[in-house]
């Protein structure tokens, strides 16, 4: 295996830009065409021969423009004879789609899995992904990382004495415990009870949250409607103060004005994976990046050095 | 597509003769010669050129016998020219293994799903999978019954004002309320945060138990330790009365006498997709058939028809 | 096999319609759920299991919305036990993307031909692809259908007596010649000399067109250059009229206008592969149906007959 | 990837020699066993184990034979554990089977890229495909090298400041534009229009070439039916001297005698990507090598540099 | 599956005749052209979409063309949607290389069968493989004939009272001692030592022959050499008469002619797996028909019913 | 290709032990876990990433449960990113199942083959596979030793002027008179005639053993009957003394006990591919190691040195 080369779809370059600084490489340009008849073509504009290559490239919206793309920049790298290709991927939007609840519909986070594997794939470098289940929906190495560190660096600069982490739902309860853990707080989830895809209903919170500060951690925010349901919850159960934490922040549309409206929300925190328009951002969000991590687990992946210790 | 072809392997032949009674077909034979240097070789005896061939075999314990026993039926049924295989495997043990949350170590449900594939299977009818997204493991299509109309139709003979239906935890929640819909009784449900393998703790049940006659369900009953810390809660809780209920009944060496000991415990109800030794089974124990529900998805599976139209 | 079950996509459900109309069997819904994260899902509103499938989607514009579209109506009728799954594609947009002109570049007409296989169909129904290498891309069988007897069905209302057939470029020759013959006219032809992608010269007309009624016949039409650019070659040799003929009317931004503002071009004859919005439409143009030789190609497909039969 | 091991079928044992000189390695032995049934062993005398092996083995007549010897070697490397496997093949004969013009015919162009990959080809080296798309037909990575340079090195020796370039048809003109401005000349073209296998009809000759030596560039030169109907026309259009040039010289029974026969015919320049046993040989033949420009793409493939910069 | 289409490719047409008039099914047409550049292009003369397809070959001499004529024969069924493809090659010349006995050589048994399986075979119908492990080989259904039951009708016609059935050397001798069963006579066998490639010894011949009608049964007999070597052993020990048999009567360069001369040679008998040229055959030479062997089993393929029972 | 890093599953860690003391290398640790429902997790505890993997694992009693285990170790491996896997598996005892010699039986020595192909096995070192035939088995590059130096050197140690080598059957011939070659004797061989599965005759012995010392060497012993049946035949022909050698000892039920019994067995000899259970062993019974050659061979491997040049 030679050099590195890393590139970039037109997902989100600003991260991939901010990898490649932390990594000491050049990002190296990618030629999107797209022809009168909408189909479109890569060009990869450096040499892949036996390189280790990195297509960076999170399925944000528009998604189906962001996966074709991105199966075509494998083929693009495969035909130029990569050593080795990792998709870069630090949004799996499809990793939603991981179950068949009703007759006669599609699992796109299997099949699209499948794509990446066709297209030519060797291996995904993932990020919180919606279930761990989704992990072996790939038949092949998924190195998979978490935004934890990142969050708990961020929140250490408050005085913690008195917060309580809270999970919206128990699903996601293992890893709010290990937030808490980071935190060296207290714990406590909402128990929802999804009966079916149109009725959500959280039931209680199970722990102890009056009086204290609260901070709200779930992997992704879409539309927020789980948060704000929580969060009238917590009011009634005489929280003192609200923060949202996550790591996908999609914030579909005015998602981010309704969350952050409320004046016991202090502030909303996530990460960088989803680029967020300069004219949705609301003064209360505050964006940390991953680019540090992903910029480490790809040195590591590129060396052949254990990625799992980057957690322990 | 022919004639329909049934085989069991030696997991549970008693629900093969089951199941083919219902169907009216014969349950063909099959040789299992194990030779001195303990490899096994099968021999299906019945011809199988383009019959409608399945396989029946839960991947009960000696789970790694059952498991390449069944591997080679399904080479033994290829190389004899069948139309179509279907594993029959009412039980799915490797389910569990899901997710990688340790480095470095198998992901056993997708593993042998991959190992069926290529040993010839062309499609699996299961039976309460242990999380949904097992279904995407497979690269094959699988019809996914469950056990709840026998388990309903069992309990219908008591009154059920005073009853309440009770999951373990919120992951089996989804299952316990349609289960509570069909009973037309109210829901509750354990909240319990697993923290590690070691550590599990219930810290509440969401919903009123009070005087209440209790029915615990659950996918399966191994060891049973969760179950009877859920007791225990139930008991604080002022709870009548309790019955266990479950799909897979694996109780786990001691667990049926430990579960049935307590005196408010007033029966254990399970399904046969387990075998259970007779040396092993208790008065409190009531075993319901899963034969029939079986037998009518072969049979639409044999004749093209709709299986999710079992369940509405 | 058993019955026929045809579903359309998003792209073109009129031409759909008009097929299964032909076809004398319903048109069976399909459900597209778009998520707040952008993904979609697909569910097949009517049983699969066993039958003959056909699922109809030209790619055309929005060209990565259709195709992930189609892609996942695939894996759900895959995983619905579809019988056989054919992908009924009038317009294959990505056929243009057929060969390595550049280093490092994408060759999607071969990567789409392995992601439709990958996501479970089992043959193609085409009609007029680009090139005819294309067929080779896919490791499936494909019918390859193509639109000249309906055009000739067309022109024949007309005195032909005058009239030369034009194809634009000698890569599409052949194709003009035999329309030529069909009608009973002589041929000519532009001949293209294309260097370089955005250089593009026509150096001659091949053939006499003094004085002639001319048709000029091309596969497709997207912005209409290099059919503005031999008009203007025409006019120069004396034509008397033209009229454009097409299979796939693509017309990009403002084609139509451009094209038959000319009062020498007294029509432009099309079919539906792609479908035309009512305000891009113009007087001049004139839309011939494809559905009856696809419901005739769907039929002997189903029937086991001899496709080829169709054009001797 | 450690050293290089290179392999010669019995198609062109001369190439390859001339190639390894160039390369300064040695050409390792290979055993070709034909048993008393007619079947070939293929033995290659030299460790295999993690090399970069390459097996040169033009497809011509014998074709079959050669065919099937090339699939041996390609079995034994990988069955002695090659680290990387390149087909290098000057001459694909089968490429001309690119597309499907009659019912129920084989596509032998993709048949035969899909058991290079069967039997154990990582990538292939190729020179002047026949048609590009032709690249689409493999599912590996493919180098495909031209002669352009070699054959304008050799040109270049001639006052060509009265010399026209022309391509036999205009499926091939964009080359020949191209080795046009190499050397400094206009370009011109056969307008052939092929109606059908049998009857191949040339219309025009697009460019100036009265008065002028025409160097006539063409892919191949098989029986040279084109090329003869061709020089009538330039006869006709006074047409100073001819020489011919190709790639790939073929020469089928008896076409050398035929092509080298007129007076006005200089001579003819091919490569030695297929061999001309000496008694065809004629006296105006020349045989340009492409051992140099192979030679330096495999040294490329084997360091890891770009194979496109070669033609820059 | 609808209608059975047979095809034959140019190795042993009559062959195929035979078998279709035992069917009572027309030999569909098969165009075979060969191009100037030697390649072959293969078209099948009649419908094959979804009919149940068998294509006749043997790999007989010239083995390589008539095994790329078959795999070509193979993409153009497939091509053409046959719903089936079987394979029917009497002779699998291959078989014999099924072992790695030296460092870096191929296995063309193993190969051959991976290439018939990527051009399109579905199964194959082979007749007396060289070693029953070849069956392995091939990742489809594989029905194996043997021709005992023909050679055995043919010998009856003899007082076999004094009669003794030989193997040439041990591998073979069960097979010899089945025969022996069919004609109620015993066994005896040469016990050959094959210690390398070139140097074969039989050292004994156990069981009893002197005074005996011997009847010598191999699989094949190419040179003979073996079998020549035999029969002066057998007259060392006294036979009274020698016969020879064998399935697959390839008889290489004079085999017949020296086989035939010894007086006490009464007669050769072989089938007609492989095709023998007139001039070949010799007054002593029988040839029996495995025709009507072949006709049953592709009856019973296509009709799915067993073909083992063919043999009880 | 960095370090080497080598596991051993639970068959038999002293062998692995011992071959990693030759390599100078450690032997990482490897987790098993038996769930409540009998399933297995490994987890390997050691850094795999790029490295080169070796996992050591002969398939020996209790064989399902190795070869599941082993399953699992392939797909931790694959899924921590091994660079290349290695399965050393010193017995196969799945080799036996090598043809189909009844109806609708399974083939598992192919089937294992593609089973280890499917877990992630990217090759595999063999010792004394039963057949050479099985190697053909494996789509995967296999690397296949014998133990006959390690068996030579010890026999070294005796007067061997008098010695005669015997092969049980004469399928193994080959292989005992190498092994007589080794030692400067004579080589004999039983006539084994095995018509049926549980019948076998031995009718002879070819060569001289009379007043001869001699070594029986097989590939390995079972139960033994053969042996002991030979030995009756050699104590007909006045052998003055009995020597046992083979590869794998297996030593089914009793087998140590009964073979050792007679007074004229001296000794028995074989390797330790297989582990024997301390209170298996007689007094008579010699274990030589094969992990010398076994650690030697993996070394060529991990450097890409000839594994054949170790035999030469």
């Amino acid at each position: 295996m030679r050099d590195i080369a890393v590139f970039s779809g037109s997902a989100h370059p600003e991260l991939a830009e901010e990898i490649c600084a932390h990594l000491g490489v050049p990002l190296h340009p990618v030629r999107v065409s797209r022809f009168a008849n909408d189909c479109l073509e890569i060009q990869l504009d450096a040499n892949c021969r036996e390189r280790d290559v990195f297509l960076i490239q999170p399925l944000v919206p528009p998604v189906q423009e962001h996966l074709v793309e991105l199966l075509l920049m494998l083929d693009a790298a495969r035909g130029a004879s990569a050593g080795r290709i990792t998709v870069v991927m630090p949004h799996y939007a499809y990793a939603r789609s991981d179950k068949k609840d009703a007759p006669r519909i599609s699992i796109g986070g299997r099949l699209v899995a499948d794509l990446l594997k066709t297209a030519g794939a060797d291996r995904v470098l993932a990020l919180t992904l919606h279930s761990p289940q989704v992990h072996g929906f790939f038949s092949m190495p998924v190195d998979h990382l978490h935004a934890l560190r990142e969050l708990a660096a961020y929140f250490r600069q408050y005085d913690l004495s008195e917060t309580v982490v809270v999970s919206p739902d128990l699903g996601n309860a293992k890893e709010a415990a290990a937030f808490a853990r980071m935190l060296g707080t207290p714990v406590a989830a909402g128990a929802k009870q999804r009966f079916s895809d149109d009725r959500v209903q959280i039931s209680a919170v199970i722990g102890d949250v009056a009086d204290r500060d609260v901070i709200v951690l779930d992997d992704e925010i879409a539309k927020g409607s789980t948060v704000i349901e929580l969060m009238n919850h917590l009011r009634d159960l005489k929280a003192r103060s609200i923060r949202l934490a996550c790591t996908h922040g999609l914030f579909a549309a005015g998602a981010l004005d309704r969350l952050s409206e409320p004046d016991d929300v202090l502030e909303i925190v996530c990460t960088n994976t989803v680029p967020i328009r300069a004219d949705k951002r609301v003064s209360k969000l505050r964006v940390l990046s991953v680019a540090p991590a992903l910029a480490e687990a790809m040195r590591r992946i590129h060396n052949g050095e254990s990625v799992s210790a980057l957690f322990s």
